[in-house]
């Protein structure tokens, strides 16, 4: 069975493994990724990860999951907020030097769409439209199991797109982003605004325990992330969304609410496309190895 | 030089003809449609129109172009609002029956768009949307030559999506669809309210003519026209985009303000991604006869 190598780089820490072609771990590392002291650093701190995981004569390459949009032809990225010094570097070439392998760079949201396109909530359908809603909104768009980056590798930055021209203009994103609308952060600001809390999780608690003003607040971020959602089915008619990232941890309080939502919102045939949770527990690395080709 | 029959079928008229691989009308026909007299009638009539071609005997297949959801599988219409008691019914297989030839049945903006992307304003590019301006607003990916279709033939029919909640709510579609807002009826329905007049012809003569009312429909419509293309780009971030259908006819007036609202409304590496008019005169039956594999 084929084996690749993938990276999860992210501004905090780095993951990395042995995948198999089918997604099962065979060995993996996480430890600091030392993103500030710049990418020559980090880079050569993860080729010594790669060697501490022992054998890798079988594996067919190495696959990067960075955060932030990707030119993978170039294999740099474009953007590089959480990575100092990574915008335009050549991630890939410190690595094939050291292990002669093929190096493949792509965005971390592909990655973890592209794995559970292939092995998690949307193996065997052809159009998988993966959204993480975490800290902020991302997405990935995952066709016939190949990841549809775009011109500039930004397909899928959907936190961007408006759900409604009458908010606030928040960050460097438009007025009434989606991101700023419905992901965790924008949960947390909207919770501290109407009940004092601090987090979307202290939201999700509140509502569970039956406080309205919480309640309203999830709502709201349902009918507009149900928007985002018929918006991207009119766009590309998906078979399946799959939602991961760290709201969807409590899918049980809203999933219903966004079905029923965005079945307003879309044409009658389109109704009840299936509307799933990620269910793998480290897309990120996974779906970074399967960006070896 | 492979060559296939395209068909371009409309609620008024029918375009049959054979083409090649480059794109090139080697013969065609153009009749009424007979749509009010039901499938069989059509179909059996566009047969007729097929045998008049001459010889077909080095042809591949017969594509056809319909306007609606196709589910391109079953090579039935998921929804006929143009052609009576299409929606469901088997258009491929008298033709089939009768020629012997592979039947493709698509949707006529993903033809179009198909055209556009091989032969025309998208040649040579990876990712095209193609996006119809004219009574409606419809669109078509084609990714590396191919229409994505969607799971249930509706990828691409943008016109239903939310560009501003605080409109009025036309027809099925949503409250501020772009197609309310930013088709040639809408603009139509504009030039009703403040100037009297008729249709999107009329509002573009006026606006040549330095009528500020209709300049300020013109204004309006080029940012919602442009936060609908800003919107697609987030979703897949495509190569270019293709504009054809009606207004697009009065390119000279509006598609530099769509530019602008666009670039105001993308990421800044989005930015300049080229917006440009379609350059075929029957895109249509070309892009039907593409359907042809």
């Amino acid at each position: 069975m084929k084996k690749s190598i993938g990276v999860d780089l992210g501004g905090t820490s780095v993951r990395t493994a042995i995948v198999d072609s089918e997604g099962k771990i065979l060995k993996d590392l996480k430890e600091s990724s030392y993103a500030k002291e710049g990418p020559s650093v980090v880079l050569s701190h993860i080729a010594d990860m790669i060697e501490s995981l022992g054998d890798i004569s079988d594996c067919e390459g190495i696959g990067i999951g960075v955060p932030g949009p990707v030119d993978s032809e170039r294999k740099v990225m474009t953007l590089a907020t959480n990575l100092p010094g990574f915008a335009g570097y050549p991630i890939a070439s410190v690595l094939e030097e050291r292990f002669k392998l093929p190096v493949f760079v792509g965005n971390d949201a592909n990655a973890a769409g592209l794995a559970e396109a292939l092995v998690g909530a949307g193996k065997g359908k052809k159009i998988v439209y993966y959204v993480t809603q975490s800290t902020g909104i991302g997405g990935a768009l995952i066709i016939n199991g190949k990841v549809v980056s775009g011109k500039n590798g930004y397909a899928g930055e959907i936190g961007n797109i408006i759900i409604d021209r009458d908010r606030k203009k928040i960050n460097g994103l438009n007025i009434g982003a989606v991101e700023s609308e419905a992901s965790g952060t924008a949960i947390g600001r909207y919770g501290k605004e109407a009940l004092g809390v601090e987090t979307a999780i202290d939201v999700f608690d509140l509502a569970r325990k039956g406080d309205e003003k919480a309640w309203a607040i999830i709502e709201r971020m349902s009918e507009d992330f149900a928007q985002l959602l018929a918006t991207i089915a009119h766009v590309v008619d998906p078979d399946i969304f799959v939602i991961g990232g760290g709201c969807s941890n409590a899918s049980d309080l809203y999933f219903d609410k966004v079905r029923v939502y965005y079945d307003q919102m879309v044409h009658p045939a389109m109704r009840g496309v299936p509307i799933e949770r990620a269910v793998l527990k480290e897309p990120g690395v996974l779906g970074a190895a399967f960006f070896v080709e």
